[in-house]
């Protein structure tokens, strides 16, 4: 498709970014071209956009920032067979070899050559963008573009909180922004038995609570430990989905952890934490690295959770935005008084 | 504890059970006495009371019947150390060796030399019953003493629903009875993708609706596997939970199951039935046999899960009688108009 | 490449097989082109040959047979990226639509859309076959090719071996046709407590005892039921490896199986088979249907178990012919005298 | 039984521990009493020997030491009923409530109110000790009592070697004491692909060479990350099986194991580690504390592995001692120049 279109872009390796008119993609033999319908902001999209020290080392600019987004299939590359055009997708954000060990036994999530949509390739926060085929989601159209474009954080939240069991299990969400408040989602559609938030925002805490958190708690406010153990009949909680990065927290978790429970890990600290291993071999306890989604295993799991009516996602998105309005969306990141907001390229139209 | 007690007792090897008053049961070293405060009609009872080709072979005479219950501990043994005076407790039926192998190895469930309460010894169909205390389930005292009695068919049903993957699933559900339509209420509250529920009785057709069947298929009324098919985009659904024992209901499951998925089978048919093994090992298809509880973690998933707050127990309990009126409770079993019938020995009181 | 090849083709919808001349095959965009060095016969082979029913049915003639094999790549289509030119391959046989749901969730080896190798299209009884570059597997080169062409139904006896737990238990392997005496070696290499091979052709009996089966038993001979449970003190065996396809050894082994046991299937009966489903149930039995090796995970797992030294294969191969003697090859196949019959198109050169 | 025996005792808290006369313990009526033919020295006695930080906090003296042992059953109490006289005993050392959700549902080895035979009750260096039936592993009489006492550490050998998938693939022991080089021989038993030894001891390192390992690496005399990747095509070992306890080792473990690769901890740390959490979160690892035992499953396993005739049991252990060489035996301990180190109460006899 000829043309040019309306980005937002870093387009220098400081902080900040831009309204641009840029090209439209040229689609690759194995790509297809997307309109966007709908895109959200992503923790990730916040660091870069503040140009964090992750991002100094990773971003080459000029950038098109954003991966979470549904929209409707404008053009197909010659090798493409499974979608079609007029398709309405999301995309799976990992883009991977296809060829490796990982990729061939159903880990392609952690996928050694991994390149990242917004990140290591020009993004979604534009009127157009071009995707491998391989990483088209095919949805249902009735379903509106500001939940399909959900879908990959939400996919991060099904991964975390079902790395083992988790019916009829308590479980303490640690940290909830946007894929925390998921994850209090999940875990509540799922019947866990008890399910606690721990977050130091109050809007989000608020958030969690509107999701059907049986507990909340501000560690800025009460003792964490303490008050874990004590909902809990003094065992602790059978699982832990660490989505907050802290090492604090993570070292709170690993005492309020029952014995032989599990800590799934998404959050991702900026440095190194002490960690009392001897206390986690003694309480047996299983510790899970989660990265992305599995693919596409877990994009099947939300489809599923989806389809199953328990999930409460018009609560977990609390803005719409129009693109244009991306500062306003990044100031809410910042602040934390947002569960997930959603930007449209052409809200009015 | 001295005295007599009402009970309601098969005396003979023939159709039928009668009231009768007996001697409160003498409590062994190792065991507890429960003064009944409820306890509900399994079909195993049905088919003592009617006196089947399988209770003919099983059941010595005379036998109190019943054994899923709830009550006041009232009377313990010399070597008890768990379970405490005034506890409220349920009971696990299955009265294990507690020495072989698979009792030592997470299988006591079905450990060969398993005795079941109200089958191979007194029941529960009486104003006291005596069980080990190692069978004794400790409840919370403040839910309804119906509630508490349901939870071993209850542990049934999560046992069957649980054998596997489950969470953004279809299920069919073959056959609604009580444990049917527990199975749907299950797999409800842990959001599967979407619960078809078979049944020939209208009566429980409704209930499975009432408890959140998605589809609801009277096989007496149409075609089970074309509809299926259709339901699931013709691809089947992705678990069966195998009720009815039924052989052509079996047959039929086998081929509206999906590619590679599980049917776990509770159901007991009286004869063998000719299965199409090609078709399965072609299929990849998992069968799992379901006896009992796992013993006892089955027990901490129906506690979890009843703590969710998801799960619907109060449409399973259809019919509340005094056990005086046993016979009404049997009659209901056998046209098969109700939920989970539960009798209570002192109802009045 | 251009020019003709030698070939073993069922020419004619009737019994038997015929060397002929043909052209060497073209290869599209994403396919490659092997040179044959050796390759196996398979008991699907006999059964094509010999146009039993289930062949009769499904192979459209003329059909160059053939599907076990390993050889060198000599010519890649356009868009082949991973294997390259000189490489020493064997080919995982079904060629699968990479779109469904189960081949997006590691299930591709049960795709509804699979084409099978030498049954749909044509195979490797020949100079030269073509396959997509996706079913390539790339070996180590210093391998002997007659090992390299046996991965393929190794990685049935894998699949069927792996699909539960394995270590330390015991194992019957049902039928020691050349799958089942590699799972007789797979079971003895992974440690199986006890392994019992039971088949009534004695020189494959014989070939089982010499893989390292603790425990050889023909069913003509003796009562196979009370053997295996004199075997296993009474318990039964842990694990069925069921390669027959026979109804009476089917329903024995579910008498003599473990309380608790896992029955792995990958014998195809030729018809419906009555099962004791009661008792499938009361003794918690798992049935697993098993169809060819999981893509790419099984594969693995066999690079992994040649890499430990402890897989005898050399005993396996009892055979080695030039692909002219085919009939020969069939010949053994069809009396059972034998374990893998390994043809080389090029046997001296 | 009345009279007196030699035991070797922990007088009082200081370093060291004497030969000494005492009454043969009283057997209480859930109890045995063993006559102690065989019983090998744990790191823990080691520990307890030389008066470390932990054993300072945890014994309380006088105790008698040692837990690994073997011996013959000459007295029961009067509720035994799965143990009798005569029969050929080994012990699970830990002592569990048998009352708490973590016993009731598999994991009695990580029980809350655990206490350990030998060092909060009562151990096997001396010439009888008596312990919970519950706690007794009857044995194979036929099999030497010095193979027998080496079951206790051989599970915890297991239980992490085998507490993820391991069948063809790499593993890394790290730390090659006792219990390290059983997990080679373990690990070569079930054809794991590679296995890697590491350690600084080159007694030992000769040891894991002896027993099969397939790279042996001491960590001060080559850099441990570069030659693991090399070993491992630069991909990584797919299992590490942590038994040294060791800062550094565990963060090295970190950066050459394999992308989603799993980590069984069984080695306790004197203090915490910096754990780089970012990268086990994107290498998607999982980490397993082990302690113990599964019980009763691991030792199924043992029994199970033992019985496949594959686990070189024999070189394992390198030293058979009186008891009264137990300072001899605790010198080997300190220096490292030893296996598996065993002592018998009555050598000559």
């Amino acid at each position: 498709m000829e043309g040019t279109m309306k980005v937002v872009i870093k387009e220098s390796p400081s902080a900040g970014a831009v309204i641009a008119t840029k090209e439209i993609p040229k689609v690759g033999p194995n790509d297809i071209l997307v309109k966007v319908a709908a895109t959200s902001i992503c923790g990730t999209d916040y660091h870069i956009y503040s140009w964090d020290a992750w991002s100094q080392k990773r971003i080459k600019t000029p950038r098109i920032m954003g991966h979470e987004f549904a929209g409707e299939v404008v053009e197909i590359g010659e090798n493409v067979t499974r979608v079609k055009l007029g398709d309405i997708v999301s995309a799976e954000t990992h883009v991977v070899c296809g060829k490796c060990e990982l990729c061939a036994t159903g880990k392609a999530h952690i996928c050694k050559d991994t390149k990242i949509l917004g990140v290591d390739t020009d993004g979604s926060f534009a009127e157009y963008v071009a995707i491998p085929e391989e990483n088209a989601w095919i949805n249902d159209p009735s379903i509106p573009p500001e939940y399909l474009c959900v879908q990959e954080p939400l996919g991060n939240a099904v991964h975390t909180v079902m790395s083992g069991e988790i019916i009829g299990k308590s479980i303490a969400v640690v940290g909830c922004g946007p894929i925390g408040i998921m994850a209090v989602a999940v875990a509540k559609a799922v019947s866990a038995s008890k399910v606690i938030a721990i977050e130091v925002n109050e809007y989000r805490l608020a958030l969690a609570k509107k999701l059907g958190a049986d507990v909340v708690i501000n560690p800025m406010k009460e003792d964490v430990v303490k008050r874990v153990l004590e909902e809990t009949d003094g065992m602790g909680v059978d699982v832990v989905a660490e989505m907050s990065g802290n090492a604090v927290a993570i070292q709170q978790a690993l005492e309020y952890i029952k014995l032989g429970g599990r800590m799934s890990m998404l959050g991702i600290p900026t440095k190194d934490v002490e960690i009392d291993i001897a206390s986690l071999v003694f309480k047996g306890i299983q510790i899970h690295g989660i990265t992305g989604r599995r693919m596409y295993d877990t994009w099947y799991q939300v489809k599923g959770l989806l389809a199953s009516g328990n999930l409460n996602i018009d609560t977990i998105i609390t803005h719409k935005l129009p693109l244009e309005a991306y500062e306003e969306g990044m100031e809410l990141m910042k602040r934390g008084d947002c569960g997930k907001v959603v930007l449209f390229p052409n809200m009015n139209k």
